[in-house]
């Protein structure tokens, strides 16, 4: 199949930690390029760049000695994005690049707002204020029991110093994830709880009905 | 005399590089000291905590491989800010401690919005977004020639990544903090273009007149 040049659209995989971010990442990028789309960026949040990516380090760092205030982590989750879009994803999509982003907005809202209790209407202030109306085309949330996926991440490795946080904050930041899910079209939720191949069939139905009308556009 | 206890206040020291903020701290923590306040607390910004400390170093390194986008940077700044005064400011105070900040959020106001260009809209926002309606009870706005200050600043050593800019970046800031000193009868201008004798004066006779009230009212 021919390379399709469509102006760069932004497709971004949310969910807590174990639901499955990084096999949404292979499919999506597979589904793209099955239709002829090669040029993308994958990106991550907090990170992205190397200054990002000090604060991510900073922000996950378990070995803090001081407790970290609630805005604080907000503002570095923010920090980091600001300097990722404007950096990198407004520059990649300006020139047609698709970015595909482990992370973004949506986290601040479900981790610091849902699990950390911030007022939403305070976070989106903050988005507003840096980011203006900027925001992806397409969201997967990948919907996952918050037992299931934090056994999945301990699996994995050490905790950071959020993955460390009791499970009520996880069950907190789910319901608000599915919560902000029903309220936006743009975000479209995917059963990240069975097994592979079915999740993977999941958002490749999804991305079929919302991202091959962009490429049949052109 | 005896020590004076009464509800801790927080006074904050503002100006250019160079203007002499050094020299602030020290006229009024001696001038508290002199009316019986000695429970005070130094501060600075950006810093002041470990993890503060941390956003300072990135966001004042001049070896930054990367450009640190405008937003970025405002928003370490309330990142170590944010911090700072919920970690240690706020807890000082209710302890009935003073507390002294060299910068605070003028500075923001200043460098991102004169300086930078960010609209201060946007940055009231962000501030209002994590800190509320919280204040400095009095600012002392150290005023200098930026030409001035800065050959101060550049004899004391290296400069830093904001230091670096370009001397129209800090003549828009000086404008900035002139412009907000007007508007805000918490705030008094000290002219910091002349001998420390003279400046130190100023400085003493605008603490009798602003926090000589203070303490007589307990």
């Amino acid at each position: 199949m021919s390379e399709v040049t469509v102006p760069g659209k932004f497709i971004v995989i949310e969910g807590l930690e174990g639901a499955g971010k990084s096999t949404a990442v292979t499919a999506v990028t597979e589904f793209l390029a099955s239709h002829g789309v090669r040029d993308i960026l994958t990106t991550r949040e907090p990170g992205g760049t190397p200054l990002a990516e000090q604060l991510r380090n900073i922000v996950k760092s378990p070995t803090l000695d001081e407790p970290v205030a609630p805005e604080t982590e907000l503002l570095l989750m923010y920090a980091s994005r600001a300097q990722l879009v404007k950096t990198v994803i407004e520059p990649a999509l300006a020139a047609g690049k698709w970015v595909l982003g482990d992370r973004h907005d949506l986290s601040s809202r479900a981790y610091q707002g849902g699990g950390r209790g911030i007022d939403d209407g305070q976070i989106q202030a903050i988005k507003h204020a840096v980011l203006g109306d900027f925001k992806p085309d397409l969201t997967l949330y990948m919907d996952i029991d918050p037992e299931v996926g934090l056994a999945r991440a301990r699996g994995r490795g050490e905790l950071d110093r959020i993955e460390l946080e009791a499970l009520d904050f996880f069950v907190r930041t789910r319901e608000r994830y599915l919560t902000l899910a029903k309220q936006d079209p743009s975000i479209r939720t995917v059963d990240a709880g069975v097994a592979i191949p079915q999740v993977t069939q999941q958002i490749n139905d999804l991305l079929a009905e919302e991202v091959l009308p962009w490429l049949s556009k052109c």
